[in-house]
């Protein structure tokens, strides 16, 4: 008999139904299911003290490997990929926004591509949301790792108002500093030049609720912005703390960690200052190696939570253990 | 605010509600969801050739670290536990069942634990059937890997009837000429005695639809026998092929492979006949490295899915990426 869920239990196709604005109904008014038989879908919790902690999928895309690592030969790079049992022949980048929810506050670390280009891989974030149970207008908080469009494009919907309407927006000061002033526009990378009207449309709709916070600062309790300048001018990490537990949401500091982590001195076409990227890398490696402390990131392998531990000249990733439980 | 659903989202939930005798009923019915917010459900799916294999994970159990590895000093055994970022002051099993839709047959390999002992962890199976869309009742063969309870005990359902109604049994000839015969009973391991009467029970509702396989059968077009003795008396491992492709579901050559890959000299209590288990485990995981087969297995960490590389002496496990499209 065939895998294709029979309509009583087409719990997979529901992700779609409930994304959309009608409410459940009844199983014999569900559609039929697409075939084949739909992925599981993309989201995983976990504790970190008191606090839950929820990566939301928002799919992947796939770009050519030949120009995506500009120090290094791409035989080296396809070889390093290979080892990963990776593609060699193209280079997929997924992307996972980090939920944290504290006892008061329910946190949204960047916010995901956006409505489009939506892709048969990529636009999963707000269906996978819907499967999570997070509701966009119960986000309290969007906190910002920098301005690049794959973490700032979702923070509009598709009639480009606020896709999170009742959420606050928190942002490096050195981000907007450098994004928010014209004036850096021609003195940028040419790659990143978009990046100034881009950053500017997205946040538009939030502009009375905008802060803006420096290394150290606590825009939710429990939650502590650190530096890693480089990928791009204010590139921001967070520090998830709670109860002697915690966790670090590394934003870049890595694309895929099976690539930048195991060969740490690979710089990514992304790269705003991939010299400085590089030495916010291997700080921030070394530290979070050292302490053995856990780790979500935007472009880490779904479920997107590990840890690091020294591997040659670089650091190998661990993804950490799956579990049925929260 | 709160990350628990909202009832129009409750979409985690929905797999208890589903897995249950009625059917979706509207959303002002359904019941509010459990606090704190449930997990995501446990399948994944990934090709091979034409063919769809679904893990399905049925949760964990931990057992105590002491003395689950017979050869090796408890500190050793520690310290590549923590090189994994694992727990050193228990040992977390985890069970996932793989199936694999062929153009005419719905096959599971191993039937979980079955519904008891439950725990919070574990006796996850039916809800992620359901969740996965996949009804018992449209299993067309079991084919059993070899009669340790947790592979087994799922063949019951609650009312100890045969819980996959329509479904033929395959299982390895050598399994159940050893464990079919009582009087190997005091010729085997005392761990290994209950296997006698349990497999008995656990197959009775089969009897009229059970066939005995040997190492080169295939009991469904695409799927193939072979032997890895050792664990068990008959204990076997199956290669799926179609259309040039192959995975390979490996049962228990290793228990997790972050212990019994990393140090393949490691006898598990579980073993039947700890020196064949281990130069079965040799053998096939030199294979399945050395071919870069994808491989599932029991007891492997979700979603149960990865390759096998080479790493001193001895292997690494690396979970294959994680795909939003099937």
């Amino acid at each position: 008999m065939n895998l294709i869920p029979s309509r009583r239990l087409a719990l997979a196709g529901l992700a779609s139904a409930l994304a959309a604005p009608g409410l459940l109904r009844p199983a014999a008014a569900q559609p039929a299911p697409a075939a084949p038989a739909a992925q599981a879908p993309g989201f995983y919790r976990f504790k970190v003290g008191g606090f839950t902690v929820t990566t939301v999928h928002d799919g992947s895309l796939t770009r050519p490997i030949e120009s995506f690592v500009r120090n290094a030969p791409l035989a080296d790079v396809q070889a390093v990929l290979a080892a990963q049992f990776l593609p060699t022949d193209s280079f997929r980048i997924p992307f996972t926004v980090t939920f944290v929810q504290t006892p008061t506050k329910l946190v949204a670390f960047d916010s995901g591509n956006g409505v489009t280009p939506a892709t048969a891989t990529n636009g999963k974030m707000i269906a996978n949301m819907a499967a999570a149970g997070i509701d966009p207008a119960e986000v309290d908080a969007v906190i910002l790792s920098h301005f690049h469009g794959d973490h700032v494009n979702g923070l509009l919907n598709a009639a480009n108002a606020a896709a999170f309407p009742n959420a606050e927006i928190f942002l490096p000061e050195t981000e907007i500093a450098w994004f928010g002033d014209a004036a850096n526009e021609s003195r940028s990378p040419e790659g990143q030049r978009g990046n100034f009207a881009n950053s500017a449309r997205r946040l538009a709709p939030y502009a009375n609720r905008i802060t803006r916070i420096k290394a150290g600062a606590e825009p939710v309790p429990g939650i502590t912005a650190i530096d890693a300048f480089g990928h791009t001018p204010g590139h921001t990490i967070y520090r998830i703390a709670d109860g002697g537990a915690q966790a670090i949401f590394l934003a870049d500091v890595t694309n895929r960690p099976e690539l930048f982590a195991a060969r740490p001195g690979y710089h990514a076409v992304f790269d705003f200052d991939a010299d400085a990227a590089e030495a916010t890398r291997r700080k921030v490696l070394d530290m979070v190696a050292t302490d053995r402390i856990r780790t979500t990131g935007y472009h880490f392998p779904f479920p997107a939570n590990g840890y690091f531990t020294k591997d040659g000249s670089g650091y190998r990733y661990v993804p950490a253990d799956w579990s049925s439980a929260v």
